[in-house]
């Protein structure tokens, strides 16, 4: 089976995107994180959901998060405000952390996205249809959804 | 709301577990992750689909992927049957990466659960009953599933 069958629909999104609107669809289709994709559909970088918690929890949160049982509903929420009216590229870590991207071929083998996955260390990889950076994002594949197909029990031959 | 209350059950191993029991568990419901316990239902890490990909692929394949299209069906299964009797212990990275797991008590507010997440860099945590080392796991809170709580839209008070 290869990546292209593998791949789920998954919502992308670009660098100009509403950042709350983006957040909230990926939160309530519960997936991992945002594909963000240029103007052409071509994948810029995946922003894990926990990158999405960094933007919005402050530094000396961060170091003590016991300091957060202090604060109540209203703080929470004015945390979460940060999210109004600015983009998803407020959210991105400037510079990009990675150059290399989890991005494989439509064609791909399983094997080659479990190494691209295990190379990256990534809860999910874009898929694209079209070489290389040219590609355009048709769907996404998870760890488990790669390792369920890998490891089903399959007929004898 | 508190983590109890937003943890959602979550199948836990020990070091003990058979690992392909533990992976295909992970994989078929779709968790992000193996939480894994010592017997006494202590946490001890949390392993990502990706560590599992690292146990599985060779490091030829890892740093050049492109190669895994030259192997076939039958290789991909050779790979898959390295999970056959070894245990959670085989898959874990040697020595334990992090001294700090990402825990929470189940009383921690969802701002403390955030703040936890963002520190971590994880896309999953555990929720436990009981202080600190002692506690036993009763659940875990993905990023996405915290995010679509704190994000949701609530009635003007």
């Amino acid at each position: 089976m290869l990546a292209g069958d593998l791949a789920q629909s998954f919502a992308t999104v670009t660098p100009d995107s509403d950042a709350l609107a983006a957040v909230r669809a990926m939160a309530s289709a519960r997936q991992p994180g945002l594909i963000v994709c240029d103007a052409d559909g071509r994948p810029y970088t995946v922003l894990p959901g926990s990158q999405v918690l960094r933007f919005l929890m402050p530094d000396y949160l961060q170091d003590n998060p016991t300091l957060a049982r202090a604060l109540d509903e209203g703080a929470s929420d004015e945390l979460c405000r940060q999210l109004e009216n600015v983009t998803v590229r407020d959210l991105l870590p400037h510079p990009r952390e990675l150059d290399e991207l989890p991005v494989v071929d439509r064609d791909a083998t399983a094997l080659e996205v479990a190494a691209v996955m295990a190379r990256m260390h990534t809860p999910v990889v874009a898929v694209v249809d079209g070489e290389g950076p040219a590609g355009r994002v048709v769907g996404a594949i998870t760890a488990s959804r790669l390792l369920d197909h890998l490891l089903a029990p399959r007929a004898p031959r």
